[in-house]
């Protein structure tokens, strides 16, 4: 019992543990680590790199379809390379062997072929357990300055591309919505097109609102959403929608006057620090609990 | 158990999992997936890139060190860079949260220093059961053409820097060689100092024997080994030396004519292919079984 004391002890949350590694040697390209990305300049260009690890149980069920997991960890690496506007130049894989493999295989080449990247190598354990998987994705930055979670400004709108809650809908059952939860689209090609216009951008794979509250806070600034300026995917359960993770849809900030190339919605705007860095309606959400899902 | 069998129907070995995605499209710098890194050029200039994964129970002991593991996870990924002649740039971490999380952040913090690295980035994961980190490295390429597992040509010496058996001694618990065990040192200045001279050159974490067996194997050679020419910790279990992983010295060939700037030992020649990849004093080993650690 001594011993499970003192592990207990030593480990940390997710919070604790990124505040933990910010005291640590850090590359400029960092930034921090308030990004989802790693810059890399080099000959004149910079590379934006992610990298994404997913643990059974934790991000996936142990009855789901390998193939599934392996195009969702493709698509979710590629949707924060999408958030800063990069071209996708090629993954790398970390794979745990001994479960389904040659569905992850599978899952892996039809998530390549769609996104139209390429693998560029990695590493295959065998593991006891649970299995965990990880990926590095890579590619090239379009853009200068590369949009980063930091740079919404007050008197910006706050928009989202696409309809949240859809992939809450199809875990849940609903056929027509089951792509979007199993075989989600990162949105690569709006990020770029968006770059040059955002203020500031990310992904929502965490749920809407947690995520928009902490971009606020990150820009001490405050969000304020209309709730019914959301396009959600069940309309009669909008606050759930906005809450519910694995949309990969983009949120980002831009000038009001902004001419945006792509379809997207004006869910707000970002104000002057109040109280809380997020209002929805005319609510004041203090505390991120119960606003998405966060890890750890 | 209908579910069981179709779960191990499906699983594959290490070897069978590479070959399935070699048949996935690949980045021409992943080189086939032959070697330890993918290159990717830019700008004029080339990054090394290198992915691994060290899992529990397979990697290291359930008791070990947690600092200690941080530590190899940078050491075998800088590693893996300095075969390459590159010039380390960064690193992207994988963690699973869970376990002496306060000892892991400990051990990186060393390494990075030791090393002169800069953490990049990463992901942690809350996840169940053992504990799975993953880690990205990049550096850049300073030699072109960059190291690689290939290159080895008929006349060639074969060369090993440093001691090898070190780390079986300190991992048996003999004191003067814990540190080789626990805290290896990459090979980064004498790779960086090497890339110029060598024709290929790899690092022989999975053991000295197997890492020989395979390069030959690639290139379609033979490599001609003298045991005695072998520097071991240990005379007396010389065999048990040139089999045993986690050394983390450089192999590599070189014209029988080439000046080499480091101190590294002369312990064969490569020949023309002959019935086995290797031959050792008079011995064929037709096979890799019995030369090292193979994974999976």
């Amino acid at each position: 019992m001594r011993a499970r004391a003192k592990t207990r002890r030593m480990a940390l949350n997710e919070p604790e543990f990124i505040a933990a590694l910010r005291k640590l040697p850090l590359h400029t390209g960092a930034r921090n680590l308030d990004d989802d990305c790693a810059l890399i300049t080099i000959g004149g260009e910079t590379l934006v790199i992610n990298h994404e690890m997913m643990a059974e149980d934790t991000h996936f069920l142990p009855d789901a379809d390998m193939a599934d997991v392996a195009w969702k960890l493709v698509a979710s690496n590629l949707s924060d390379l999408a958030a800063k506007g990069a071209e996708p130049i090629g993954v790398l894989l970390g794979h745990s062997l001994g479960r389904d493999d040659a569905r992850f295989i599978k899952g892996l080449r039809e998530a390549l072929i769609a996104f139209g990247v390429t693998l560029l190598g990695g590493d295959t354990v065998a593991a006891t357990g649970a299995s965990t998987f990880a990926m590095t994705a890579i590619g090239r930055a379009t853009h200068h300055p590369v949009p980063a979670r930091r740079g919404a400004a007050v008197g910006d709108g706050i928009y989202l591309t696409g309809t949240i809650g859809r992939a809450m809908l199809g875990f849940e059952g609903a056929s027509e919505h089951r792509d979007a939860f199993n075989r989600p689209q990162p949105r690569i090609a709006e990020g770029l097109t968006l770059a040059p216009h955002v203020s500031a951008m990310m992904d929502v794979s965490d749920g809407l609102l947690l995520d928009c509250w902490r971009m606020a806070k990150l820009n001490s600034v405050t969000f304020m959403i209309d709730p019914d300026a959301v396009p959600v995917a069940d309309a009669a359960r909008r606050d759930e929608c906005m809450r519910w993770g694995d949309d990969y849809e983009l949120l980002f900030t831009a000038p009001a006057e902004a001419a945006l190339p792509v379809a997207a919605s004006r869910i707000g705007a970002v104000v002057a620090a109040g109280i809380a860095p997020l209002m929805l309606g005319g609510a004041l959400l203090v505390s991120p609990d119960g606003l998405g899902y966060q890890h750890g």
